[in-house]
């Protein structure tokens, strides 16, 4: 396997950053994670304009433009082989001074990774049991709107789901509203209307998620941004999570209470797979 | 200069940790620093209980005993001839899987590193100027409670202080409540009383904090552990920060307003400068 890391193609045995790198002492970066079909990186543009804004807000250079990024990617994906996987780009501030002021050599670190992919079948979307989370997302910390590597709040919240026998955890926000899962954005239905809470408030504004309300759009279904409590779920006609990896996933138990099938979600999944295969 | 990286001293240049290493990828992991002097470093049997506890909470196995830690760190200090200076502990989860669930190889990473450390005079501790921050801590979020690298908090209100000319940011919790500085702990001083904020809501129980508690216990200064709003500030007859590399550090200005100094500040500065000589 050959690892992508400031410009050069490693073996991954060779690609390593020094401990003084920022990412490894504070988690001082962002990352991104996309699914790669067909050798492309779905919608990678997205991904990377996001990881930008993110750049931006932590003020730290992206050294290589989107373009080139997308370039890196594609030469990655056939170096390795591998045009069905999962890619994640990651960058960080590099390596720095000790302390908490953002003092960097000057030098970011950008590293890219591929890793194996989970088959899709556009028939049947996988499915999950999701439980609400005792970890909470602050709902007014700008930095829960961009992908950081600080997703210690993720892991222990997915750890916590995994130990009660669950697939996923369900958080909300310090509000006590419904935010999104460890690792993706939350849609229900309520009145054969497809439901999201909105971006902001401890939700990250998910790639995956844009795209299921552009596919809702095209097959003409009726969309609704709202916040609710976790309580209000009980009532949804049906429950699914988006995220890069999966695209969609059905919910199938929620804290351990059946959450009824719909027709409504194989059908967007099956958008989805017919849009990651023609793009 | 030379660094410890599990089990090994290795020149600078060499110690370097893979890609997938889940520090590197999600801030998975703890750390420590310490002020060493006279080769020692100041309290190092607290700082490795503090990351104990938080490795336990984590669930990360720590491969060393606290013991064989202090060893590590003063064969480290002699190799590298520096009885002045700051030690660093870094414990990740180690290389691992891409995704939350906290699947590592199983070896967890551990780093030390010496920095340089700024002189300290017993008989004046630095001053700084402190200024309100727009970022919040979590006031019920667990992961406040352990030293994480999840440090983006804390990096981006520093850089936020910074760029208004102060030297540090002093943070609410979501309640609006005093809790800490970007990196220290914060005290003040009303009616002759050395006041502080409880531990939990967002403080991070620091070691120094604890070593001035006790200071204050061996001077006979009354201590008050107390929940305040940052305006209750303004009626501060001094107020202070203490962390671990300075120690104690006076506030000469809090949001452009100069704030009395106070010889009860110089005089807990003298006396932790004594302690940290002595032990």
């Amino acid at each position: 396997m050959e690892v992508f890391l400031n410009g050069q193609f490693l073996a991954e045995g060779r690609a390593v950053v020094p401990v003084r790198d920022r990412g490894f002492m504070y988690g001082d970066g962002l990352f991104e994670t996309m699914r790669v079909f067909n050798g492309k990186p779905f919608r990678m543009a997205q991904h990377l304009e996001r990881m930008v804004r993110g750049a931006d807000f932590l003020k730290i250079p992206l050294p290589y433009t989107p373009r080139q990024l997308q370039q890196f990617a594609e030469e990655l994906i056939a170096k390795n082989q591998m045009p069905d996987a999962v890619l994640r780009v990651t960058l960080t501030r590099g390596p720095g001074a000790r302390g908490y002021s953002p003092k960097s050599d000057g030098a970011p670190t950008v590293t890219m990774t591929l890793h194996e992919a989970p088959p899709l079948d556009p028939k049947l979307p996988p499915q999950w049991s999701l439980v609400r989370s005792s970890f909470r997302i602050p709902a007014s910390d700008p930095l829960s709107s961009f992908k950081t590597l600080n997703k210690l709040g993720a892991i222990m919240a997915r750890a916590e789901a995994e130990a009660q026998g669950a697939d996923e955890a369900l958080l909300t926000n310090t509000n006590g509203e419904v935010a999104e899962t460890a690792g993706a954005n939350l849609f229900w239905i309520y009145h054969d209307k497809i439901c999201t809470t909105p971006t902001g408030r401890g939700v990250l504004p998910g790639i995956t998620r844009a795209v299921v309300l552009e596919i809702c759009q095209v097959l003409g279904l009726p969309t609704n941004k709202r916040v609710i409590k976790p309580e209000a779920l009980r009532n949804a006609e049906g429950i699914f999570l988006t995220q890069s990896v999966l695209g969609i996933v059905t919910i199938s138990l929620l804290d351990g209470e059946p959450v009824p099938p719909s027709p409504l979600v194989d059908k967007i999944h099956a958008a989805y797979c017919e849009m990651l295969a023609r793009e």
